[in-house]
This record gives structure tokens, sequence and C-alpha cells, in this order.
């Protein structure tokens, strides 16, 4: 079971040969100019990413260990916070949240719905509040939240605004200081196709300015302990770094940055639209709302008699693909296609040869080659 | 300044190319039977290397960041620990335990002593305790704390022992059951060798029964979720693991084993007998108490009217030798050269000749080939 794998799951993604060459390579000694320029260099084109003029910080670390450290470091027990749950990773915000003794404010919705920025208004209302966590992507239905509109309801009630942003960042639009997002949480294995285990933390001004007050303990995640170690003449960590990683997403970047982020973005668009139309062809529905956004993830309505699970177990077995499963209550009754990151026309047209193969096999009816030709238009729409 | 660096320092250490070319490889995804085997073969091995049927927990982070996990995982606020401090990581871990409100009882040493058991023993007995935390390799002098000793002490006061073992694992003895020790962090970047990035925690019947009762907030290092999650048929991680790293640590623990274990800790010792006879040789005193058990780090003293700082900066400038400078008081005073790790013999007298080029242009009165000479007599006595 070593054998390379084809990862069509929402990250970590097929990692680029450049990337992983330069995980491969020598150390750089954490102390000094080599170090200095590399932790430069990811810093500043992660600002670029993000689209801020603020700090960005990067953890050794999951992208929950990202998430964890806001909330560490914006809060105080007892905190008023707004948390809407459309998801897996909704949950998980509201649970990290509620570990460090915030006054916990969920709005649920049923998972597949967006986020409605009238919803939270009315939620600030209620009660003196601290702060919206929100995902951009909530990576468990594919839904893109509209943070923009949200994050414009926070600033009208004068909230942080704190974006689990871990799934969308260079795959979906954003722009952190435009829109008003004081703390963003993003991850090295996702659209940049570097590998796992970095974190990266935007935070704006007003985000630090409640770092001073906030009193929940903190040490490893300490976002003052990182700014001032970047602070210094030639920039450091705090604590060791994961050197290998930081040489990989550097690696990473630099392709970003040469493919170019709005060519990226729209490669993204393309691919997305493609892999829609491709199982709309055959005749399966797809699951969320307000799809034409959400370039990062799409999840499908299994088809009626064929279990999620059993079909993303089965084109893992016979073709080597791995797709992802529903989870929670979408557990069995979905399965998602996650196309942010490494990827060209090609692998979205094998994962849909893929799907038609399997299918078939399942007692699905399937004309061969409906779904790729249907991908197939929209990349001849989009030469 | 990318080019390859001759790092001497305590950790990171240079990295086997078998390593290099591990974390190189495609990833394997992290849910299923390929993952699996990975993290099994790796909690395995590091069962074996503390010497423990406990259980081992791996994080994405830095050797802090298991540090902090013991803090959060098994205490509450206002819980008494004592912790010797005669060092910088003496410091970190009572800064960690203060940070999460914890009764901090220090007991003061002066840098380069080693912990007396007694001193731990009087401090247990002044007042109901939960744990003593101390190094076992206090990184900053070169001392290695007697863990066996301490830890005796806290067997017979009832209370929790909990080491930092980030810079000894390997590189000195240690017997995490036969001592009693409960808790034991380690880091990927030591004495294995492999990239940093990775820290493990081994954790006694007694501390998951710690765990239970203790109120410290956590999440991303919550151990019972990754406990939950290793029990799984197929292991897995509750978040998404540092593959990659994962790949190196594999690969390095395999190279470990290959050696074998005693091998491992007879090289030490006797790389850092011939790196302490070498010092001698040049006139030079050692910093620290006990050295004959301090395998990982060698301290010295600076010659009067060298600084420490700028002669560690000259060997990296004028050889590409990467020594570690003196911490907190000791800055300036002492230069510390590492050991611990994938080194030979021949690294120990590369290092030996480089101090003796440099001390000599800075005025000090060298005989060329001494410090070397001394070196190649311990090796002669252990071919």
């Amino acid at each position: 079971m070593e054998k390379p794998e084809i990862i069509m799951a929402p990250g970590p993604t097929p990692v680029p040969p450049e990337v992983l060459l330069a995980q491969g390579s020598p150390l750089v000694y954490h102390r000094g100019p080599g170090y200095g320029d590399l932790l430069r260099e990811v810093t500043e084109g992660l600002q670029r990413v993000y689209h801020t003029a603020g700090d960005v910080l990067i953890f050794a670390a999951s992208g929950t260990g990202g998430l964890e450290s806001a909330v560490q470091n914006l809060f105080s027990p007892g905190d008023r916070v707004v948390v809407p749950v459309a998801g897996y990773f909704g949950e998980r915000f509201a649970k990290i949240a509620a570990a460090f003794g915030l006054d916990v404010r969920r709005i649920d919705y049923e998972w597949g719905t967006a986020v409605n920025a009238e919803d939270v208004r009315a939620a600030l209302q209620e009660a003196p509040t601290k702060a919206v966590l929100v995902q951009h992507s909530e990576t468990s239905t594919g839904v893109i939240h509209d943070v923009e509109a949200i994050a414009g309801v926070a600033k009208d009630a004068g909230v942080l605004m704190v974006v689990d942003g871990i799934s969308s960042l260079g795959a979906v639009p954003y722009e952190g200081d435009a829109w008003g997002v004081d703390v963003c949480v993003g991850g090295s294995q996702k659209a940049f196709s570097a590998t796992p285990g970095l974190a990266f933390v935007s935070v704006s001004p007003a985000a630090w300015e409640a770092t001073k007050t906030a009193t929940n303990p903190r040490f490893y995640f300490d976002w003052a302990a990182y700014k001032q170690a970047y602070d210094l003449p030639s920039p450091e960590n705090p604590f060791t770094p994961a050197i290998s990683l930081m040489l990989g997403m550097r690696a990473a970047l630099r392709r970003y940055f040469d493919e170019g982020p709005e060519a990226v973005l729209d490669r993204h668009r393309i691919l997305s639209a493609a892999t829609k139309e491709g199982i709309r062809a055959l005749g399966l529905d797809l699951s969320g709302e307000h799809l034409d956004r959400a370039w990062a993830v799409t999840a499908v309505n299994a088809p009626e008699g064929i279990d999620g699970n059993a079909l993303v177990a089965k084109v893992r077995a016979d073709h080597g693909i791995i797709l992802a499963p529903g989870q929670g209550p979408l557990k069995g009754k979905v399965f998602r296609i996650g196309h942010l990151g490494n990827y060209d026309r090609f692998d979205i047209i094998r994962c849909l040869a893929a799907l038609e193969l399997t299918l078939a096999e399942m007692g699905y009816p399937v004309k061969p080659g409906s779904a790729v030709a249907a991908a197939e238009g929209v990349f001849a729409a989009h030469p």
C-alpha cells in the first residue's frame, strides 16, 4: 500500500516534484541568514496570497493548530463568539471555542447550506460579542460561505472577523484587507500543493490589539513570540521550525507565482465547472448551495441505492483514485471530489472516467463517455 | 547562504540522504492502510526507543508543542508542580507551566549544575504536588540530569514524573518504564537525525489517569483524541498529520535499528569523549557537571579574552561549521558542540581542526593538531 496514490480528496493534494525535491534537500540551519531569507520569502508570499499588509505567522502544525491559535490569542474565557455551523469544520471551530471556555453562540444550518450574513447580523445584535468565527470553504460540503458579506456585518457590529480559509486560500478569490478580515487561517497542503504540517495565520492590527487583553493560556502558539522573532534583523522562529516543510512551501509558492494568482484561480474555476458538468451529465445531483463559487471541492449526492462510502472505497480499490466520503450527517449520502491544488484538465477527465466505470459496475445506468464529454465541453469553451 | 551548512549544533542535526529521500517521496494518503502501517511502525519504533509498553503519541509540532501538551493534558490551574531550573529549557518548562496557571515551585540552580534528586524530594515534601517537570539533557548546558534518581523520588512521593527528553532520547541511556517515567517528550530532529517538526510524547497509565481530571484547555494537543484515532483498526491521526515528516522519521528509525540502539549509544559515548579530550588538549575548560554522562552536547568555557559568540560566528564564517553559542547567563561565556545524531568520528576531527585554526587566528595559543591527536587517542582506544 505504499505505491503512489492518486489523491483527489480536498487535501492533502498531489505534490509537484519541485516541492518534493525541496523537501528532500539539506536543511538550512534555523538561526542565520539562510533561514531568515527563507522565512521572509514565505511570509511575504503568503501576504500576497492573503492580500494583506498585515502580519502572517507560520506554525509547525496542522491547520487545526492554526484555528486553536486564534482562539487562544484573541479571547478570554466567557467571551461571546458567533459561530455559524454548516458542516464538519464549523463544528470543529465551535468545539475549539468551547474547549477554551468561550460563550459560543452557534447558528446551526443544515449541512450543505451557505451561511446567511443576515443571520450573523441578528446573532450579533443579541448580546455583546467579540468575534465571528466562520469557514470560507466548508470542506465537508464544498460550499463557499460569503466571507465578504459576513465580514461587512462583523465590521458594522465592531467585532473581529476570524476565517478558516484552510481549503479556500489560493483556490477561491479572497481579499483579506479589502474585505476587512482580521484573522484568516490557512494550511500548506491545500491549494498550494505543499505537504501537510504548516499552518498560517494572518493577523490584522485590530487582532493584535485584541491579543493584549486575551487571557486564554498559550505558549507554543503565542503569536507575540512569533512576531518578536520575525522582527529580528534576520527573521527567526521562536521554536525550531519545520525547516523541510518551509523549503517545500517556498518551492510551492514560487510555482504559484510563476503560474500567477489569477491564472491559478481561473484554473480552479474551470476544473470545478468541468467536474460539475461531468457529474450532471451522469444524471447525478450536486450537493450544497451556491455551487458556482465552489471551486475547491465538489460534493455529489450518491445515487439511490448506492452508498457513498462504498463508491469511494471501490474507486480507490479499482483505480487508485482517492475521493473523499461524506462526513457527519452526509456520511454515505455524498461523496466528494477535491480539485484544489496541483490538478490539470486530464486529472479531472481521469477521475470522471473512473466514476463512469465504477458507477456502471455498481449497477447505476451510465452512458460511457458522457461525463468525460461534458467536461471536454467546458474545456473546449475555455481553451 | 543556501549552500549546505555543516551543523554541529544540538539540533537540528545533519540529515542522512535516506531520510531526505523519504521526505521527498510522494505522500501516502492519511486515511487508509498505507498511512496506518506508517503510523504503526513509527509509534512501535518509538516505544522501543523509550523502553515503554505505554502509548507514544506523535504531533506535528516542535518539541515545545510536546512540552505544552503535557502541561495541558495532565494538569488544572492551581496544580502544584516542582520544576528544577538549571538552564534555558528548565526555564522554558517553568514558563509553560506558569502560562497555564500552575503553581510552579522552581528549584533554581546555577546553569551548568546537575539537578540533585534530594532537592526535589525536599520540595515535594513542602506541599501536595502533582508532578515533577525536568529535562533529561539540559541542552543549554550539556548537562544530563539524573532522571532515574529523580523519578525514584517522584515515585516515593506518589507524583507524576514528566521528562523533557528532546535532546537526550537515543543519545543517552534512557529506560522509561524501568525508571518510572510517566511522560517523556522527544523530538524528531535530535539523535534520530530526522528533520524538525515532529514531537513525541510517551504516556503511562498513571498519566492517562491524570488526564481524566485535568481541566486545562486543549484541542490540537488533546492526547485522548490521538489515542482514539490510533486505536482504530487502521491507525489514523485526528488531524491531518505531517505525512512527509513521518516518512522521514520512519527512514530515520530504520537506520537507528539497523545500527542498533546499543551501538548508537556507544557511538555517542565515544564521540562525546573524543570531543571532550580534544577540548582539554587545547587547554580549554569544559563547562558543567557530571560530564561523563553528557553524550549529547559538550559546553566549553570560552578562553579568557575571547567572546564565545564571536568564536561561533568566526567558525561558521570561515569553515561553514555551525556550533551553538551560550544562552542566558552563559551567553558569550561558553560555546557548545552538538554531537547527537548522525555523526561519525571524522565529523569530530573536522570540528576540532576548525577550532584549532580559528582559536589560533583569534590569538589563543594553539599547538596545531593537538586536539585532533587527543580525539584520535580516544578513537584508537575504541576501534
